[in-house]
């Protein structure tokens, strides 16, 4: 899994019908910043995630990828690859708390 | 998923069989630009992906990898790994919108 | 799915009980030239890859991966991630021909 | 598989419900050094994984990703594609140890 | 798949019960060199892969990633997603022989 930040969204009319209904997020995966240790910063990489919990723009979330993005009860049997599972809290590293949400 | 822009095609008379009468496109996926944040642009990839929505050419599309390209009507059993499941309309960037499809 | 150049091929006599008899292939990944966007250039990777339609070395093929490079009839059950399931004819970028085979 | 050492961890208190009750590492994967081959080097990359074997933070331990991080009693069903499934004791290159847990 | 250079092995005494008993190596992946097309070099990366076939230090063997490195007799069920098929013997770029094991 990865965390990543929710930036936008996107509406498509045209699409598999098991799709219709599905909250789709634009996220910007994100890592700790290798020098400092200290913050999380962009990987300039954008996704496409299906959210099952209720996440919303400016949160940063946990993402899973590929067939395990279907093991949850909303997503099961959908062709998606990138799903919402949990919206971060907390993040430290070592003794460092590097990330709190508002 | 990610977002791509259907930039071409290709013919194969020589295939498997279960591929046969399926469309495939050239598609060029796509990323928010990292520093502006308000358009889309080329990651400089080319990916080949079956069409499962009558997408056409110039459009932006929403495409699924892996196992879950497999979880469509359409596309049961192929052998496939990347699928077109919808065609955008818009994407929007907190309050901007960065995207329209004409 | 990708598109490919075979440029060689290989040998492994100690291998796997499923694999005997399996014709792999060194393939190329290609991409379409980023500026020009008028040819396929290589992106530098090597995959190896097991053919399923008959294909042979200098030509361009259609490459799947993951899981579904299982689900022909040639490679059910069989340990690969990769396997070639199209021989490329024609390649097309908006209304210019890019690729013919020979 | 990977290596990868555990650099820190996470809270989610809105979270996929088979989520509750799992422990989210963060971590960091290594490689060899491409030059020297005479140490383990960070990557720049961060991932999350779910621990399956009581595993800390600092230790460097032994990753699996995708559908195959579900193949054990543990995480059986999760919506998860990395779970840390070993904890390193030594790594050798040729006839020099390059890590050793202490 | 891709072809690997076996250059050294781990131990993890702490580890998934269905580890036990398995041989893991350090592996470094290849590619045929993209300017002279006439040797195999390394991509600086590093891989943990699961032994199916006897393999040693030092061979180049065949790599399989993702969910088929459980489709082989000794791999099924184990939590894994790299696996060694087979122990390479000559590498071949059109006319040219660029490696043969000693």
């Amino acid at each position: 899994m990865f965390l990543a930040k929710i930036t936008g969204n996107l509406t498509a009319t045209q699409k598999v019908d098991s799709m219709v209904g599905q909250t789709l997020f634009i996220v910007e995966p994100l890592r700790v910043d290798e020098q400092s240790q200290d913050s999380l910063k962009s990987t300039g990489r954008t996704f496409i995630a299906v959210d099952t919990v209720g996440a919303g723009e400016g949160e940063v979330v946990l993402i899973v990828q590929g067939s395990s993005a279907r093991f949850t009860d909303e997503t099961k049997m959908l062709p998606i690859d990138c799903a919402i599972i949990g919206i971060i809290d907390t993040v430290q590293i070592g003794t460092k708390s590097i990330y709190r949400s508002n």
